[in-house]
């Protein structure tokens, strides 16, 4: 086997082809003859190197969908079969005996598999390797492997956030950010049973956003007149909000809930925590319990990732197509 | 019937007795023969008027405890009767048709009646009026009337942090502040179960400390080298901390929850909150059901304020021994 994996070797630059024969395959490893990727602004906060943190030559991608080629040794073959068709999202692999896998939480696993800071590469390839196959998650028939892409990352980012908070179908939510995550999480929200604002600087937006979902669409701007309104707002935007007045939309008890790292540090009026006993929370990547029910959540409820599917020889383009947020709602690499 | 008062009359003032008679008892209201009132630092912020809200003449307190004089038309003696021994707090009624109040969180309706800021005055009085009966709590006869005071206000704002965002027996958790609220939270969570760390810059008080049920004492300086050690941090001082500090002694998931609201805005790190999901959350008193609860896991575990009773003639002198940090650990006024 020849994995022919897509390098970028400089902050900003262009992919490169990198051919290798990759190493034996441990028990608990599985490859994947990837069909499709997804692209993600982790990605881009990689390739263009925005966090200082990352280590070319690099791999970028974390959104893998693809066949199972080989399984380890100590691979159950009751969940994972070569030929079934799966996903390989963020995390790839932990070790399964510390308190947080052994409590379903593997995302806050400190000894994960970090897709993006692996130094085996990502999912810009033909192939991925998993470092754990309970991380590899079967791909429901309903779902398009484009489609399907982008659940695992963004969407079970957002799902998790939904489940890991207690998302009521009763509350009044919102969704910052008509995005990547953002067009999922209205979906997602709507199948929820909650009633659903979505919230954009983009007013141009508001239609797309209806079509996801939302019941309801508010300009950023007006976001300082609509006082106590949410009990939960999902920040999907990873920027400096003007905070006090999300803070001000949400009724008591609500939760802002941030999904994105924004470029500055949190300043939060006193009052805007206290007397309502309001909360700043937050949720990353869901561990494969929760990217499983979003995966049949999806395939149930009809929630499908918009897809713009770019062949792999337009891979530079596709990129850049994120870079400059001009992605409808989400860029998928067909690797074939 | 006359009630004796003892109203301040100008920011920092000392009180001066004014008797009035009250108006007619309305069909929901109660009227409370007080015998002990504790001292609680909002009584201070009003008395001095930190927060620019205060309205003089202001009769302060809201921890009363007493024996039930009259009772108006509509209250169930199923639940009260004159001569039964009462507490009155924080919330001395609220609308019970607002949602809040339907769903049992009656502290947060907004009509409620808030003693704090009420005009007719708090429970530095002989008597206070309920605006509404199911906020006077019995008090059971294992908790003395000075003990049971401060469970009233200080008790049931830490019991409400810690029923309300559910600490569990098995986390390890964190108290900061050993004072009026501190202590009390102590006992609390180690009669909940947990393995309970206090945090305080007096180091003199790590023998009290212990002494409260903390397994463990950690000076505030000693923090930052104190990394992913809480589940829970509650803390009680209602000033500005190096939040990231505290934020970094979370473990993944954990949860830094105020009860006293800072001086400045919070300023927290993005990496604070993300990637670790951790939550910066909030509580403020207790609705009734929880202050019971309280009161009944107080019994039960002999949790016990240490208080230091003044006589009536003492008021001013009690005032300034909270006020200057002197109270060990909440101060109480024998009004009989």
């Amino acid at each position: 086997m020849t994995v022919r994996a897509h390098v970028v070797d400089r902050a900003g630059g262009p992919t490169r082809l990198h051919e290798y024969q990759p190493a034996p395959l441990g028990p608990l490893e599985v490859d994947v003859a990837l069909t499709h990727s997804g692209i993600c602004q982790t990605d881009l906060g990689m390739i263009d190197d925005h966090y200082g943190q990352a280590r070319f030559p690099l791999v970028p991608g974390h959104e893998g969908v693809g066949v199972v080629t080989a399984v380890g040794s100590a691979v159950d073959p009751r969940h994972l079969q070569v030929g079934r068709r799966v996903g390989v999202g963020a995390t790839a692999g932990s070790c399964f005996r510390c308190e947080w896998c052994l409590s379903g939480r593997q995302h806050l696993c400190p000894e994960k598999d970090d897709v993006v800071f692996r130094d085996q590469g990502g999912t810009f390839a033909s192939h991925i390797r998993a470092g754990d196959w309970r991380h590899v998650v079967p791909i429901p028939e309903a779902l398009t492997s484009a489609e399907a892409a982008p659940l695992l990352c963004a969407g079970t980012t957002v799902f998790n956030a939904i489940v890991g908070h207690g998302v009521r179908p009763t509350d009044r939510v919102a969704v910052v950010g008509v995005g990547g995550l953002g067009h999922l999480a209205l979906q997602i929200l709507a199948a929820w049973g909650c009633h659903v604002t979505a919230i954009s600087t983009s007013i141009d937006k508001a239609d797309d956003a209806h079509r996801f979902g939302a019941h309801d669409f508010l300009s950023a701007c007006e976001v300082p007149q609509a006082h106590g309104r949410f009990d939960f707002i999902l920040d999907t935007v990873g920027a400096d909000l003007p905070w006090d007045d999300y803070f001000a939309a949400l009724r008591p008890r609500g939760k802002l809930c941030v999904v994105g790292v924004p470029t500055s540090p949190f300043t939060i009026s006193q009052l805007s925590i206290l007397p309502a006993e309001k909360s700043l929370v937050s949720a990353v990547v869901g561990p494969p319990a929760v990217t499983r029910q979003l995966l049949d959540f999806a395939a149930l409820h009809g929630i499908h990732a918009q897809v713009e599917v770019f062949p792999l020889d337009q891979i530079d383009q596709a990129v850049d197509h994120v870079r400059h947020g001009r992605a409808r709602y989400r860029a998928v690499i067909d690797l074939r």
